[in-house]
Protein backbone atom coordinates (compact mmCIF):
# COMPACT_ATOMS: atom_id res chain seq x y z
CA UNK A 1 0.00 0.00 0.00
CA UNK A 2 1.64 3.18 -0.84
CA UNK A 3 0.11 6.44 0.87
CA UNK A 4 0.87 9.93 -0.11
CA UNK A 5 3.10 12.67 2.02
CA UNK A 6 1.69 15.40 3.80
CA UNK A 7 4.83 17.65 5.44
CA UNK A 8 2.62 19.72 8.49
CA UNK A 9 4.76 22.64 8.97
CA UNK A 10 4.16 24.20 12.20
CA UNK A 11 0.77 25.87 12.57
CA UNK A 12 -2.24 27.06 15.21
CA UNK A 13 -6.04 25.89 15.13
CA UNK A 14 -8.15 28.86 16.98
CA UNK A 15 -11.32 29.00 18.72
CA UNK A 16 -13.47 31.68 17.70
CA UNK A 17 -12.97 33.48 20.99
CA UNK A 18 -9.02 33.58 20.55
CA UNK A 19 -9.67 34.56 17.37
CA UNK A 20 -11.64 37.34 18.54
CA UNK A 21 -9.19 38.26 20.89
CA UNK A 22 -5.92 38.04 18.52
CA UNK A 23 -8.01 39.85 15.31
CA UNK A 24 -10.31 41.84 16.88
CA UNK A 25 -14.34 41.54 17.35
CA UNK A 26 -16.23 39.93 14.25
CA UNK A 27 -12.97 38.82 12.88
CA UNK A 28 -13.33 35.92 10.19
CA UNK A 29 -10.46 33.57 8.79
CA UNK A 30 -9.89 34.19 5.18
CA UNK A 31 -8.75 30.66 3.43
CA UNK A 32 -5.33 31.12 1.12
CA UNK A 33 -5.10 27.68 0.65
CA UNK A 34 -7.20 24.54 0.62
CA UNK A 35 -5.17 21.79 2.66
CA UNK A 36 -5.37 17.94 1.87
CA UNK A 37 -8.35 16.89 4.17
CA UNK A 38 -11.53 18.05 2.92
CA UNK A 39 -13.16 21.71 4.40
CA UNK A 40 -9.88 22.36 5.79
CA UNK A 41 -7.30 25.33 4.57
CA UNK A 42 -4.59 27.47 5.26
CA UNK A 43 -5.66 30.98 6.25
CA UNK A 44 -3.80 34.47 5.38
CA UNK A 45 -3.84 35.18 8.65
CA UNK A 46 -0.91 34.67 10.66
CA UNK A 47 0.32 34.99 14.31
CA UNK A 48 3.77 35.05 16.36
CA UNK A 49 3.84 33.22 19.37
CA UNK A 50 6.59 34.09 22.17
CA UNK A 51 7.69 30.66 24.49
CA UNK A 52 10.13 31.31 27.62
CA UNK A 53 13.24 31.91 25.35
CA UNK A 54 12.42 32.85 21.85
CA UNK A 55 10.03 33.76 19.45
CA UNK A 56 8.32 32.57 16.12
CA UNK A 57 6.76 34.44 13.49
CA UNK A 58 4.10 34.33 11.60
CA UNK A 59 2.78 31.00 12.28
CA UNK A 60 0.44 29.41 10.09
CA UNK A 61 -3.57 29.78 11.47
CA UNK A 62 -5.58 26.73 10.02
CA UNK A 63 -9.67 26.83 9.60
CA UNK A 64 -11.88 26.48 10.18
CA UNK A 65 -12.09 27.30 13.86
CA UNK A 66 -12.03 24.61 16.53
CA UNK A 67 -13.71 24.53 20.22
CA UNK A 68 -10.21 24.65 21.54
CA UNK A 69 -6.88 26.49 20.20
CA UNK A 70 -4.35 24.40 19.68
CA UNK A 71 -0.21 24.80 18.50
CA UNK A 72 1.15 22.39 16.82
CA UNK A 73 5.22 22.96 16.31
CA UNK A 74 8.65 20.39 16.20
CA UNK A 75 10.76 19.67 18.57
CA UNK A 76 13.23 22.26 16.70
CA UNK A 77 10.56 24.92 17.14
CA UNK A 78 11.13 23.60 20.58
CA UNK A 79 13.78 24.32 21.33
CA UNK A 80 13.79 27.70 20.09
CA UNK A 81 11.15 28.30 22.14
CA UNK A 82 13.06 26.98 25.25
CA UNK A 83 10.09 24.70 26.15
CA UNK A 84 9.11 21.20 26.58
CA UNK A 85 6.20 19.94 24.05
CA UNK A 86 4.70 16.71 24.17
CA UNK A 87 3.84 14.31 21.53
CA UNK A 88 0.43 14.26 21.21
CA UNK A 89 -2.76 13.39 18.99
CA UNK A 90 -4.40 16.43 18.01
CA UNK A 91 -7.07 17.23 20.42
CA UNK A 92 -5.52 15.40 22.92
CA UNK A 93 -4.36 18.61 24.62
CA UNK A 94 -4.51 17.83 28.84
CA UNK A 95 -1.17 18.76 30.63
CA UNK A 96 0.16 20.27 27.84
CA UNK A 97 2.17 23.89 28.47
CA UNK A 98 0.84 26.99 26.42
CA UNK A 99 2.77 30.36 25.65
CA UNK A 100 1.89 33.70 24.77
CA UNK A 101 0.08 34.09 21.05
CA UNK A 102 0.48 37.61 19.33
CA UNK A 103 -1.77 39.31 16.95
CA UNK A 104 -2.48 42.17 15.22
CA UNK A 105 -5.14 42.94 17.48
CA UNK A 106 -4.36 41.86 21.20
CA UNK A 107 -2.71 38.75 22.55
CA UNK A 108 -3.10 36.02 24.62
CA UNK A 109 -1.66 34.07 27.46
CA UNK A 110 -2.45 30.61 26.40
CA UNK A 111 -2.35 28.00 28.86
CA UNK A 112 -2.43 24.89 27.59
CA UNK A 113 -2.45 23.71 23.90
CA UNK A 114 1.32 23.28 22.48
CA UNK A 115 2.16 19.69 20.99
CA UNK A 116 4.66 18.11 18.79
CA UNK A 117 1.53 16.23 16.72
CA UNK A 118 2.45 12.52 17.07
CA UNK A 119 2.77 11.20 13.22
CA UNK A 120 -0.88 9.87 11.54
CA UNK A 121 -1.91 8.47 8.60
CA UNK A 122 -5.66 9.69 7.61
CA UNK A 123 -8.08 7.26 5.54
CA UNK A 124 -11.39 8.06 4.43
CA UNK A 125 -14.26 5.10 5.19
CA UNK A 126 -13.83 3.46 2.01
CA UNK A 127 -9.86 3.37 2.41
CA UNK A 128 -9.92 1.93 5.83
CA UNK A 129 -12.12 -0.88 4.40
CA UNK A 130 -9.85 -1.46 1.45
CA UNK A 131 -6.86 -1.95 3.49
CA UNK A 132 -8.22 -3.41 6.37
CA UNK A 133 -7.15 -0.80 8.98
CA UNK A 134 -8.94 0.51 11.74
CA UNK A 135 -8.76 3.97 13.50
CA UNK A 136 -6.34 3.80 16.36
CA UNK A 137 -4.30 0.75 14.74
CA UNK A 138 -0.65 1.69 14.31
CA UNK A 139 1.17 1.00 11.45
CA UNK A 140 4.73 0.75 9.94
CA UNK A 141 5.80 3.07 7.28
CA UNK A 142 8.92 2.43 4.85
CA UNK A 143 10.67 5.31 2.99
CA UNK A 144 13.01 5.33 0.34
CA UNK A 145 16.05 7.00 -0.49
CA UNK A 146 19.46 7.82 1.10
CA UNK A 147 17.71 8.60 4.43
CA UNK A 148 15.33 5.78 4.32
CA UNK A 149 13.72 4.59 7.03
CA UNK A 150 10.74 2.81 8.48
CA UNK A 151 8.38 5.03 10.91
CA UNK A 152 6.85 2.51 13.49
CA UNK A 153 3.91 3.93 15.90
CA UNK A 154 2.24 5.86 13.27
CA UNK A 155 -1.29 6.08 13.80
CA UNK A 156 -4.45 5.54 11.82
CA UNK A 157 -7.04 7.97 11.44
CA UNK A 158 -10.39 6.89 10.24
CA UNK A 159 -13.28 9.72 9.10
CA UNK A 160 -15.97 9.72 6.54
CA UNK A 161 -13.90 13.32 6.43
CA UNK A 162 -10.54 11.88 5.94
CA UNK A 163 -8.76 11.28 2.37
CA UNK A 164 -5.70 9.23 2.24
CA UNK A 165 -2.44 10.97 3.62
CA UNK A 166 0.83 10.56 5.69
CA UNK A 167 0.98 13.09 8.37
CA UNK A 168 4.27 13.64 9.58
CA UNK A 169 6.26 16.93 10.82
CA UNK A 170 8.99 18.84 9.43
CA UNK A 171 11.71 17.27 12.03
CA UNK A 172 10.22 14.24 10.77
CA UNK A 173 10.78 14.82 6.67
CA UNK A 174 13.88 16.34 6.97
CA UNK A 175 14.89 12.87 8.81
CA UNK A 176 13.69 10.75 6.49
CA UNK A 177 14.77 13.35 3.13
CA UNK A 178 10.71 13.29 2.56
CA UNK A 179 8.09 16.34 0.83
CA UNK A 180 4.81 17.15 0.23
CA UNK A 181 4.12 14.49 -2.64
CA UNK A 182 6.13 11.83 -2.01
CA UNK A 183 5.14 8.57 -1.36
CA UNK A 184 5.70 5.90 1.70
CA UNK A 185 4.74 2.27 1.93
CA UNK A 186 3.20 0.46 4.11
CA UNK A 187 5.33 -2.19 5.63
CA UNK A 188 3.31 -4.11 8.54
CA UNK A 189 0.05 -3.66 10.04
CA UNK A 190 0.68 -3.12 14.12
CA UNK A 191 -1.32 -4.54 16.61
CA UNK A 192 -4.15 -2.72 17.22
CA UNK A 193 -3.27 -1.24 21.09
CA UNK A 194 -5.26 -0.41 24.42
CA UNK A 195 -4.59 3.55 24.60
CA UNK A 196 -7.40 5.87 25.60
CA UNK A 197 -7.42 7.26 21.76
CA UNK A 198 -8.34 4.03 20.54
CA UNK A 199 -11.60 3.78 19.92
CA UNK A 200 -12.78 0.26 20.43
CA UNK A 201 -14.88 -1.21 17.90
CA UNK A 202 -15.89 2.00 15.73
CA UNK A 203 -14.26 2.16 12.41
CA UNK A 204 -15.40 5.45 12.51
CA UNK A 205 -14.25 8.64 14.13
CA UNK A 206 -16.84 10.89 14.86
CA UNK A 207 -17.28 14.52 12.86
CA UNK A 208 -17.21 16.58 15.87
CA UNK A 209 -14.17 15.45 16.75
CA UNK A 210 -11.53 18.50 17.10
CA UNK A 211 -8.91 16.20 15.06
CA UNK A 212 -10.65 16.38 11.90
CA UNK A 213 -7.91 17.54 9.11
CA UNK A 214 -5.73 18.47 11.74
CA UNK A 215 -2.66 19.66 9.47
CA UNK A 216 -1.53 21.83 6.75
CA UNK A 217 0.90 20.09 4.18
CA UNK A 218 2.20 23.62 2.90
CA UNK A 219 3.76 26.70 4.78
CA UNK A 220 7.38 26.04 4.68
CA UNK B 1 24.32 -5.09 20.03
CA UNK B 2 23.22 -1.64 21.90
CA UNK B 3 25.12 1.52 20.66
CA UNK B 4 25.58 4.67 22.12
CA UNK B 5 24.01 7.78 20.77
CA UNK B 6 25.72 11.44 20.26
CA UNK B 7 23.73 13.72 18.06
CA UNK B 8 25.42 16.00 16.27
CA UNK B 9 24.31 19.84 16.27
CA UNK B 10 25.51 21.86 13.66
CA UNK B 11 29.27 22.55 13.66
CA UNK B 12 32.17 23.47 11.68
CA UNK B 13 35.68 22.12 10.48
CA UNK B 14 38.30 24.43 9.41
CA UNK B 15 40.90 24.29 7.53
CA UNK B 16 44.29 26.29 9.01
CA UNK B 17 44.17 28.64 6.08
CA UNK B 18 40.59 29.62 6.72
CA UNK B 19 41.32 29.92 10.97
CA UNK B 20 43.81 32.61 9.97
CA UNK B 21 41.55 33.99 7.62
CA UNK B 22 38.43 34.00 10.39
CA UNK B 23 40.83 34.50 13.17
CA UNK B 24 43.85 36.16 12.67
CA UNK B 25 47.21 35.47 11.90
CA UNK B 26 48.72 32.76 14.31
CA UNK B 27 45.16 31.91 15.52
CA UNK B 28 45.07 28.65 16.97
CA UNK B 29 42.09 26.50 18.60
CA UNK B 30 41.12 26.44 22.04
CA UNK B 31 39.41 23.12 23.44
CA UNK B 32 36.50 24.03 25.33
CA UNK B 33 34.76 20.15 25.61
CA UNK B 34 36.48 16.64 24.45
CA UNK B 35 34.08 14.71 22.21
CA UNK B 36 33.17 10.75 22.41
CA UNK B 37 35.98 10.18 19.35
CA UNK B 38 38.92 10.32 21.03
CA UNK B 39 41.23 13.69 20.35
CA UNK B 40 38.59 15.50 18.95
CA UNK B 41 37.10 18.67 20.85
CA UNK B 42 34.62 21.52 20.69
CA UNK B 43 36.22 24.47 20.65
CA UNK B 44 35.96 27.71 22.29
CA UNK B 45 35.75 29.34 18.57
CA UNK B 46 32.57 29.98 16.90
CA UNK B 47 31.35 31.42 13.79
CA UNK B 48 28.59 33.03 11.86
CA UNK B 49 27.26 31.51 8.42
CA UNK B 50 25.28 33.62 5.94
CA UNK B 51 23.19 31.79 2.70
CA UNK B 52 21.34 33.00 0.23
CA UNK B 53 18.68 34.20 2.50
CA UNK B 54 19.16 33.36 6.02
CA UNK B 55 22.30 33.71 8.91
CA UNK B 56 22.94 31.45 11.04
CA UNK B 57 25.37 33.07 14.01
CA UNK B 58 27.62 31.37 16.30
CA UNK B 59 28.13 27.87 14.78
CA UNK B 60 30.60 26.14 16.67
CA UNK B 61 34.25 25.19 15.91
CA UNK B 62 35.42 21.77 16.10
CA UNK B 63 39.52 20.73 16.27
CA UNK B 64 41.55 19.99 15.35
CA UNK B 65 41.94 21.83 11.92
CA UNK B 66 41.39 19.20 8.96
CA UNK B 67 42.90 19.55 5.62
CA UNK B 68 39.60 21.02 3.98
CA UNK B 69 36.94 23.19 6.17
CA UNK B 70 33.68 21.70 6.08
CA UNK B 71 30.11 23.08 7.50
CA UNK B 72 28.02 20.15 8.26
CA UNK B 73 24.06 21.73 9.25
CA UNK B 74 20.94 19.80 9.10
CA UNK B 75 18.38 20.05 6.43
CA UNK B 76 15.98 22.68 8.85
CA UNK B 77 19.47 24.49 9.02
CA UNK B 78 19.55 24.45 5.12
CA UNK B 79 16.33 25.87 4.63
CA UNK B 80 16.98 28.75 7.02
CA UNK B 81 19.91 29.61 5.16
CA UNK B 82 17.73 29.31 1.62
CA UNK B 83 19.93 26.96 0.53
CA UNK B 84 20.29 23.12 -1.01
CA UNK B 85 23.14 20.98 1.31
CA UNK B 86 23.68 17.40 0.10
CA UNK B 87 23.50 14.66 2.06
CA UNK B 88 27.64 13.23 2.19
CA UNK B 89 29.60 11.40 4.09
CA UNK B 90 32.53 13.48 5.75
CA UNK B 91 35.19 14.22 3.67
CA UNK B 92 32.78 14.09 0.75
CA UNK B 93 32.86 17.67 -0.27
CA UNK B 94 32.81 17.76 -4.52
CA UNK B 95 30.24 19.39 -5.99
CA UNK B 96 28.87 20.81 -2.69
CA UNK B 97 27.55 24.42 -2.07
CA UNK B 98 29.39 27.05 -0.37
CA UNK B 99 28.29 29.92 1.21
CA UNK B 100 30.26 33.06 3.47
CA UNK B 101 31.59 31.98 6.84
CA UNK B 102 32.14 34.94 9.09
CA UNK B 103 34.62 35.18 11.90
CA UNK B 104 35.65 38.29 14.74
CA UNK B 105 38.94 38.89 11.93
CA UNK B 106 37.82 38.54 8.79
CA UNK B 107 34.96 36.34 6.48
CA UNK B 108 35.57 34.07 3.42
CA UNK B 109 33.69 33.15 1.21
CA UNK B 110 33.32 29.49 1.19
CA UNK B 111 33.67 27.63 -2.76
CA UNK B 112 32.39 24.26 -1.30
CA UNK B 113 31.96 22.31 2.16
CA UNK B 114 28.47 22.69 3.06
CA UNK B 115 26.96 19.01 3.55
CA UNK B 116 24.25 17.54 5.87
CA UNK B 117 26.20 14.53 7.68
CA UNK B 118 25.15 10.99 6.64
CA UNK B 119 24.60 9.43 9.51
CA UNK B 120 26.93 6.47 10.80
CA UNK B 121 28.14 4.43 13.74
CA UNK B 122 31.67 4.97 15.14
CA UNK B 123 33.76 1.47 15.71
CA UNK B 124 36.95 0.78 17.03
CA UNK B 125 38.63 -2.46 15.30
CA UNK B 126 38.57 -4.21 18.58
CA UNK B 127 34.31 -3.30 18.31
CA UNK B 128 34.34 -3.96 14.54
CA UNK B 129 36.02 -7.25 14.96
CA UNK B 130 33.17 -7.98 17.98
CA UNK B 131 30.20 -7.44 16.29
CA UNK B 132 31.74 -8.36 12.45
CA UNK B 133 31.01 -5.12 11.24
CA UNK B 134 33.15 -4.02 8.44
CA UNK B 135 34.03 -0.51 7.49
CA UNK B 136 31.50 1.12 4.91
CA UNK B 137 28.66 -1.55 5.57
CA UNK B 138 25.54 -0.57 6.34
CA UNK B 139 23.08 -1.06 9.49
CA UNK B 140 19.60 -0.71 10.30
CA UNK B 141 19.52 0.66 13.89
CA UNK B 142 16.10 0.78 15.64
CA UNK B 143 15.18 3.70 18.26
CA UNK B 144 12.09 3.10 20.98
CA UNK B 145 9.46 5.13 22.64
CA UNK B 146 6.31 6.94 20.90
CA UNK B 147 8.73 8.40 18.35
CA UNK B 148 10.56 4.67 17.88
CA UNK B 149 11.59 4.27 13.94
CA UNK B 150 14.22 2.29 11.80
CA UNK B 151 17.17 3.71 10.68
CA UNK B 152 18.00 2.36 7.37
CA UNK B 153 21.54 2.73 5.65
CA UNK B 154 23.30 3.64 8.67
CA UNK B 155 27.13 3.46 7.28
CA UNK B 156 29.18 1.73 9.63
CA UNK B 157 33.07 3.33 10.25
CA UNK B 158 35.77 2.16 11.60
CA UNK B 159 39.25 3.34 12.80
CA UNK B 160 41.77 2.63 15.68
CA UNK B 161 40.64 6.43 16.72
CA UNK B 162 36.95 5.88 16.72
CA UNK B 163 34.76 4.92 19.73
CA UNK B 164 31.62 3.17 19.32
CA UNK B 165 28.87 6.01 18.76
CA UNK B 166 26.01 6.18 16.50
CA UNK B 167 25.87 9.60 15.04
CA UNK B 168 23.02 11.36 13.86
CA UNK B 169 22.08 15.00 13.26
CA UNK B 170 19.19 17.38 15.26
CA UNK B 171 16.87 16.80 12.80
CA UNK B 172 16.91 12.68 12.85
CA UNK B 173 17.38 13.27 16.78
CA UNK B 174 14.08 15.45 17.27
CA UNK B 175 12.24 12.67 14.87
CA UNK B 176 13.21 9.67 16.55
CA UNK B 177 12.54 12.02 20.18
CA UNK B 178 16.64 10.55 20.69
CA UNK B 179 19.35 12.51 22.94
CA UNK B 180 22.73 11.90 23.61
CA UNK B 181 23.73 9.02 25.76
CA UNK B 182 20.54 7.28 24.58
CA UNK B 183 21.40 3.75 23.08
CA UNK B 184 19.82 2.27 19.44
CA UNK B 185 19.65 -1.24 18.52
CA UNK B 186 21.24 -3.08 15.33
CA UNK B 187 18.43 -5.03 14.33
CA UNK B 188 20.02 -6.11 11.06
CA UNK B 189 23.49 -6.13 9.26
CA UNK B 190 22.78 -4.68 5.95
CA UNK B 191 24.37 -6.05 2.48
CA UNK B 192 27.96 -4.28 1.75
CA UNK B 193 27.42 -1.94 -0.91
CA UNK B 194 29.50 -0.60 -3.68
CA UNK B 195 29.52 2.96 -3.48
CA UNK B 196 32.25 4.94 -3.83
CA UNK B 197 33.21 5.15 -0.36
CA UNK B 198 32.68 1.46 0.23
CA UNK B 199 36.62 1.11 1.09
CA UNK B 200 36.57 -2.64 -0.12
CA UNK B 201 38.50 -5.18 1.87
CA UNK B 202 39.42 -2.90 4.34
CA UNK B 203 38.53 -3.18 7.77
CA UNK B 204 40.21 -0.15 8.95
CA UNK B 205 40.11 4.14 7.57
CA UNK B 206 43.31 5.14 7.58
CA UNK B 207 44.41 7.69 9.82
CA UNK B 208 44.90 10.40 8.11
CA UNK B 209 41.41 10.49 6.66
CA UNK B 210 39.85 14.02 6.82
CA UNK B 211 36.64 11.31 8.02
CA UNK B 212 38.21 10.97 11.64
CA UNK B 213 35.60 11.96 15.04
CA UNK B 214 33.87 14.78 12.86
CA UNK B 215 30.87 15.02 15.06
CA UNK B 216 30.17 16.99 18.75
CA UNK B 217 27.39 15.60 20.43
CA UNK B 218 26.62 18.62 22.38
CA UNK B 219 25.76 22.51 21.58
CA UNK B 220 22.20 22.29 20.79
Amino acid sequence: MQIPVGVSARHIHLSQEHLTVLFGAGAQLHPKKDLSQPGQFAAQETVDVQGPRGKIERVRVLGPVRPETQLEISQTDALKLGMQAPVRESGHIEGTPGLTVIGPQGQLDLQMGVIVAKRHVHFSLDEARKYGVRDGQELALRTKGERGLIFEHVTARVSPTYKLDFHLDTDEANAAGLHTGDEVEVIELEHEHGQEHFHGNEIIRVDSSPDVGKTPESVR
